[in-house]
This record gives structure tokens, C-alpha cells and sequence, in this order.
């Protein structure tokens, strides 16, 4: 095994730079010396996060994966509680995947003084959507987010930023999380983060069900059904790229024709502001960009989409 | 003059590596290759803020001296607009002073998108003492705070932390704003940011007022009404001293007797949380650390003081 697993920041801190230092996979492996890739996550990996991992390896001399279940995040702690361990599994996927460190702090570590007094809040792209029904969440997420940017990025070693005006230290994040990107890409600007942050497209089962570490909760039947949350967003898109009127009423009616589906929203929105598009979306033919979001209970499991659209 | 102006955070970042890479006053100087200082503040600077840079210069091979009216901590557009603004003796003051650079951005500069949607939020804290008469006013402080510890950050050219565990990246803020002071503190260490923050000792004028930009706005009659504060101070720290009970109600009744002020608090407080110290304040001999904060309006100023105790 050559992944590298620490528990504090100090040591994180300590090996990245070593390693950034000693410069482990050379110029020949074409990756420009004196860059990091962070890749935060919660565990439960699946392809989606090896996927994260491995856009990260492609362009980084020195990849971390942070494995973190932040409890800010959750409202409640049952669902805290409840959220998928299986760290055995992540470090061998990691490993497998080629990344030089997993992070993996305890909640002392990052909360040493309980929970933070000085957080970071997401204003009102926050309460929207998911926000609406996890109060709180995006606070949670972007506060955790700020710290593991600090934490992650090493003190020295780190190239200047390239001519094309990069950062050598990136952060990696999915696609499927749509709202959590735009957040985190507003913080990093409203907050000046010198870090360059990298979407990585949703991945997907073969059915069409995007990658979730709580899919593993859902039954057979509860997945069958649950495929229609790609089954509407494909249907979307096909009438985006037609240039015919979207008609979200009639893909809502879609939706809830699946059985044991409880839509929670459907929305076509601005790909960055996420602000809602009124335009183009019933009677007249779609132009323009635009990312569709979808979010629904399927039984007793929440599941969210996304899909660019035009 | 020896001192270089920028305006912009790119300029900036290119200036202070370059500086650091030069390392411009060498070794011969006693202080250590690859350190950097910044002094955040909104101009209108005194002996007080010379005293920051003093301190700053003193133990560090570059120091960055940023001058901005942050326009988030005002909340209301009169008292922004009415904030001393005296850029030239600013600049007078910085490069006599030694500072290599200072960083005058434009509104535009820090907040290219108006309005951030994503901030830092100070939590109870920042509701307690001046957050009571000032809701808000320390969300955007600390905003613009953590913005500036980003932006003051070269890239490269930082040295790794000393054996002391001291960051070569600090920032300076002087013990005058002591829940500012107390905030930040708190903020660097919930936000894992990489810098280490020093304080400085208020300065005062000979008759014991607290060096303050809006010192300028008092007439002789009251200036000479604003020294009860300091002699609040000094008399609960003569109390303290002699192990007295600290009887706030007789320290209040002293400053409620000068003609013209109007007091909004007088509290003795835990020197790190401000948590409010019950004890040892009215009939018991005072024992232990604490910090006296007072805050009062002298004719159309609001003025605050503070002073640590035992």
C-alpha cells in the first residue's frame, strides 16, 4: 500500500509538503511540479469520488482525499448517525486509485473546541433549494469546506500561480452537488480563497442513477422507481437541445406518476446564480444555458440531480 | 520614499513574493528570511497604527500595510461616509514608519460582485458589547478580515513554520478593538487559517485617551469629558491590584457624573470568550485574569476603551 493515511493537521501539513519537497512522481509523470489536488469528502466512496480522485491525479504532483462525516452539516443527528462509515472500503479504493494521502481527522481534531463560534454562512442561494429543507446545511458545508481549504493546502512547496493564471492548489468537487458548487465557487471568490476549484462531471449507473452515497439505502423497487429523477432531467435536456418548450409541468407529472416518488422540487435555473429561469421554460422554445435540479424522496431516501442544459 | 502603493490584489500578491524572493533586508537585520506582516486597517492612522507597524517591522522581512474603509461594518451609509479618510498622511506616516507596502484598494477591488452572498458570520459573540449598538458590524469585519488575511498571503516565498510553531505569515491588531481582537482570534483558530495573530498594546495620548480615528470629531470640552473612560479603567485596574473588590456601581457612578457622556457598557469579562465575570466584581476581593470593557458616547462620538485586569 503507498497511500499514506493521518489523523491530524499537523501531520497532513508535514507530508504534503515533503512530499511536494521531494517531488514523488518527477516531471516525466507530466504533472507540473509543486501543485496539490484536494478532494473533500464524507467517505462512502463510490465511482463518483474515484472519479473526483482521479481528475486530481491527472493534473497534480500530490493528490489528498479528506474523509470527514462533518457533523455541522446535519440537522439532525439521527441522520448524522445514519450516514454511511465504511473507511476499510475508502482506503482501498484511494490506494487503489493512486492518491499520496488520505485525511481522515476526527471531530475533536477539526472541532477541537466543539462546535465553532466564527462560522462561515452562505446567504441566500443557501436557503434555497436544499437549503429549504436542511436548515442550516450550506453553513455547515461551506464552514467545514474554509476549514479543509486552510488545512489542505500546504505552507510551502506550492508553485506560483501558471500563466494562465492557475493556482497550484485545487480543490475537486461533483457536479451532482450543483447547489454545493456554486456555494463553495462563491465563497472561494467572495472570500478570496487562493485555491482553484475543479467540477467534476456527475457519474452515473448504468440505469442512469447518479452515483450517491445513499443509494445503498434504497430497495429494489425504491430503485426502480427512483430512475425517474434521470429519466425527467434526460427529457429536459432533449427538449433543451430541440429548441422546443420545456413544459416542466408535464415532467413533473412524470415524476409523480413513479410510485413511492414525493417530488420535492423541479426547477430549471441559471448554471451559476442558480437563480430560477422563468423564461423558455413552458410555452416557448428553450435557448440559452440553463442546469435543471430535481430533488425527491424515494421511501425514506432523499436523492437529488442535476443536468446542464442548451 | 521607499514605500510602493498598490491598488490591486494581484499587484499585490507579485509585489510581496518578489519582495520575500529578494529578501530586501537580509539577514543583517535580525529578522528572519521569509516572514511577512500585515496590518489590516481603514487608514485615518495615528501613533496607535504606527505602533502596529512598528511592532510588524520589527520581526518581519516584509511588511503589507492595507488602508480600506470596508464599507460591509458600517451599518449605516452616514457614519461610512463621515469616516476620516487622510490618504497622503497615511502614506507619509506608513514610509516614514519603514512599511514596504501599502495595499489602498477600491470598493470595486475587494467587492467585484457588490455585496458578497457568502460570509463569515461572528455568531454570539458579535451580538454582545458593540454588536448590541451595531448589528452586523462585526460579520463584515470579520469578512473582510478573513478577505484580507487571503489576499495579504503571497503565494510563495513564505518560510515553513518555526520550531516555536509560529506561522511565517502574521497579522497585526491592536488591543484598542478588544472583541475585534477577541473575534478574529477566534475566527483564525474555527477557520484553521495559516497566520498568527499578534496584538498590541492600546497607545494613548499623555492624559490617558485612547488613540481612536474618531478622536477628531471632540470638541476641547469633550475630550476632556472622554477621560473618564480611562480613568474607569484605571481605577477598577488600581482595585484589581490591591486584590478590592472591583464595585462596578461606584465606577459607573464616576463616569455617569462627567458632563456630556452617555455610557452604553462598563464590563469586567473573561480576557479570551468576553463572557461576562460575575464574580469577584461587587463585594469580594477581585482575584484572577480579566479585561474591563467600557463603551461610551461623548457628545456625537462613540468611543470604546478596555483594559486588562490582574
Amino acid at each position: 500500500m503507498s497511500i499514506t493515511v493521518v489523523s491530524t493537521i499537523a501531520e497532513l501539513k508535514a507530508l504534503s509538503a515533503d512530499l511536494l519537497a521531494r517531488d514523488v512522481r518527477g516531471e516525466a509523470s507530466g504533472r507540473t511540479p509543486g501543485t496539490l489536488g484536494l478532494v473533500p469528502t464524507m467517505g462512502a466512496l463510490h465511482r463518483g469520488h474515484a472519479e473526483l480522485a482521479k481528475t486530481a491525479l491527472g493534473e497534480n504532483a500530490v493528490v489528498v482525499v479528506s474523509v470527514f462525516v462533518n457533523p455541522l452539516q446535519f440537522g439532525d443527528a439521527t441522520d448524522l448517525a445514519r450516514y454511511p462509515r465504511t473507511t476499510e472500503a475508502d482506503l482501498a479504493l484511494l490506494d487503489e486509485a493512486g492518491v499520496d494521502i488520505m485525511f481522515a481527522p476526527s471531530a475533536q481534531e477539526m472541532y477541537p473546541g466543539g462546535e465553532p463560534g466564527v462560522r462561515v454562512t452562505a446567504g441566500e442561494l443557501g436557503e434555497l433549494y436544499e437549503g429549504a429543507s436542511r436548515p442550516g446545511h450550506f453553513d455547515g458545508a461551506l464552514t467545514v469546506v474554509a476549514k479543509l481549504l486552510h488545512v489542505g493546502r500546504p505552507d510551502t512547496g506550492l508553485a506560483p500561480a501558471g500563466q494562465d493564471g492557475r493556482h497550484a492548489y485545487r480543490a475537486y468537487f461533483g457536479q451532482k452537488d450543483a447547489q454545493q458548487l456554486a456555494l463553495v465557487r462563491r465563497m472561494v471568490a467572495d472570500l478570496n480563497f487562493p485555491v482553484d476549484i475543479v467540477a467534476v462531471p456527475t457519474v452515473r449507473d448504468e440505469d442512469g442513477l447518479a452515483l450517491s452515497s445513499r443509494n445503498r439505502f434504497l430497495s429494489g423497487e425504491e430503485r426502480d422507481s427512483a430512475l425517474v429523477l434521470s429519466r425527467a432531467l434526460r427529457l429536459l435536456k432533449r427538449r433543451a437541445l430541440a429548441h422546443e418548450p420545456l413544459d416542466i409541468a408535464s415532467v413533473e407529472a412524470l415524476v409523480h406518476s413513479a410510485p413511492g416518488v414525493d417530488l420535492d422540487y423541479l426547477e430549471v435555473v441559471h448554471p451559476q446564480t442558480l437563480a430560477v429561469r422563468a423564461e423558455n421554460c413552458q410555452d416557448t422554445p428553450f435557448t440559452g444555458q440553463a442546469l435543471a435540479l430535481i430533488a425527491a424522496k424515494v421511501g425514506p431516501v432523499r436523492l437529488i440531480d442535476n443536468q446542464p442544459l442548451g
